[in-house]
């Protein structure tokens, strides 16, 4: 059987094992690993950034994928309340790439990680046909803030930190070659974490992740790992003007694009009645009992059978 | 410029930039990464495999490419000083990989690590071209155990805690279709780390490194981090009968192999004079104040010029 049948996570579904060691709050299965070092909790995550998937020189910049690679993993750590604190840097290099470009990635990876304090202390350098760039980033989580994806109760109410859809409809402008849209593109080309919108209220949110692949995707692995259904109101979901004239641009709808796109990076989280005062963002949705992530719209519910994003399968 | 005109070594000095944070004991320039997390020192490092680069299906099997991506990384943590703990595994995956050979390789993962007390609590799977294994590997030491490359002193004894070339002299038998030496080629398919044959004396180690690319490589990497010289003495590098007679089966020399050579993991360590009978190994070489890795043989000494394996040279 081919990885392309079973997609990414049936992939994750066949290796998994439960951790073991009492030392790992949370192993496999979040936006980061959390384990306890003495009094503090320490989150780690990884992300790959691979030339041809994740980006293209026929539009980035090499400063962006530098800053691109560095804000994807922050916003894992971020995802789980945590501040990021150092990176190890994995590149693999086609012998042919300039030295240049890579200077211009790191100098981007350090702009980035300098707005957070970020050191990198290390990394490894290999050859391979393909640019590759993974970044494995370590950083730190009070208890009373750290948000599992496992958290999420029934009567819940399903936030977004932001507007979705943008870096989706960006990518697709630049695949079709139109014009215009700078700020769409930008969303695109310069993806950044958005931790610093949940940080005020960290404590009253309950379950909590990134949206890498879709909000419909993100609230399924909320749904997943806290045992629980959601409903996604469509007409709630934050889409901008301009993300939705993009999306047409090309034929397509920005309402797909927040379900089923990715890489927006703002925070999905879900919050118990009691606390909605004490945070900002926008009301999508509600987690219940009831099975399945249904979308709401015009009066009816419809099962969200599709998936986000998968790295291993056409969808 | 091309990365290959200057070399992985000449490209980590152009993107290095010292860490400025306190925490950070040993940053870019060692086996690993060492920081302090309260009160414990915690080894950070990672290790990348590219198939046809660092392994081939043709006479790797999917377990044994697992096995080696964790010991590769043990052997870095080890080379500090310290036991491993955590893994995370970033996988870039072609497409059409079977999800069989997948599993193969998390098995192998799984079997190496379970030696060690290893879990891997995380990691990410992507789409590419070619097969890439990037592993993260977290680990603690003792602070009176911490060896770094930057610990040499002159008068310092070189030691080795095996014999070399051996990985090496396999990869050239399956290079060149030869039969037999199955002892040798085993080396080459399952190396693993070495840090048990150092633990018991770790105390009296100065500096320490494991042979990854060559043991005149790392004794460079000692000399440069130490701001030392080193003589090696030619006829007591540990070299095995059948690893010679395997060399020269394809025409070669095995002391080139263990110089130039690689993926040995036994670890080079250097000793002050006063602690050499507290030590096991093979007593290779001299640190000394003038600078330069000098080869001593028949009476005479040769300046080493030649480098050790590099991933974007041709050496």
């Amino acid at each position: 059987m081919k990885v392309s049948e079973i997609g990414e996570f049936g992939l994750i579904n066949r290796i998994y094992r439960k951790a073991k060691d009492k030392s790992i709050i949370k192993g496999i299965g979040d936006d980061a690993a959390v384990v306890k070092i003495g009094n503090k909790l320490m989150v780690v995550t990884t992300d790959t950034l691979v030339e041809g998937d994740h980006f293209s020189f026929d539009y980035f910049s090499a400063e962006q994928v530098g800053k691109k690679a560095i804000e994807i993993n922050v916003s894992d750590v971020g995802a789980m309340g945590g501040v990021p604190k150092y990176a190890l840097v994995s590149l693999v290099l086609p012998k042919d790439i300039e030295v240049e470009v890579i200077e211009k990635i790191y100098s981007g990876m350090r702009e980035a990680g300098d707005k957070y304090g970020l050191e990198i202390i290390g990394g490894n350098m290999t050859h391979g046909n393909q640019l590759v760039i993974d970044v494995d980033m370590i950083g730190f989580v009070e208890k009373k803030n750290l948000c599992l994806r496992g958290d999420a109760k029934p009567g819940d109410f399903i936030f977004v930190s932001g507007d979705l859809g943008a870096s989706t409809a960006g990518l697709n402008l630049f695949k079709n070659n139109k014009s215009g849209f700078m700020g769409v593109k930008k969303k695109h080309l310069e993806p950044s974490a958005k931790f610093h919108k949940v940080k005020p209220f960290l404590k009253y949110i309950n379950a909590m992740i990134d949206v890498s692949d879709g909000l419909a995707s993100e609230v399924k692995h909320i749904c997943e790992e806290s045992n629980v259904g959601a409903v996604i109101y469509k007409e709630n979901i934050p889409i901008k003007p301009e993300t939705r004239h993009a999306a047409k641009a090309v034929g397509k709808d920005a309402v797909d694009y927040a379900l089923y796109g990715g890489e927006d990076f703002e925070l999905v989280f879900s919050v118990s009645e009691k606390n909605l005062k004490k945070v900002r963002g926008f009301l999508v949705g509600e987690i219940r009992k009831k099975k399945g992530v249904y979308l709401y719209n015009n009066g009816k519910e419809e099962l969200i059978s599709k998936g986000g994003y998968d790295h291993f399968k056409v969808c």
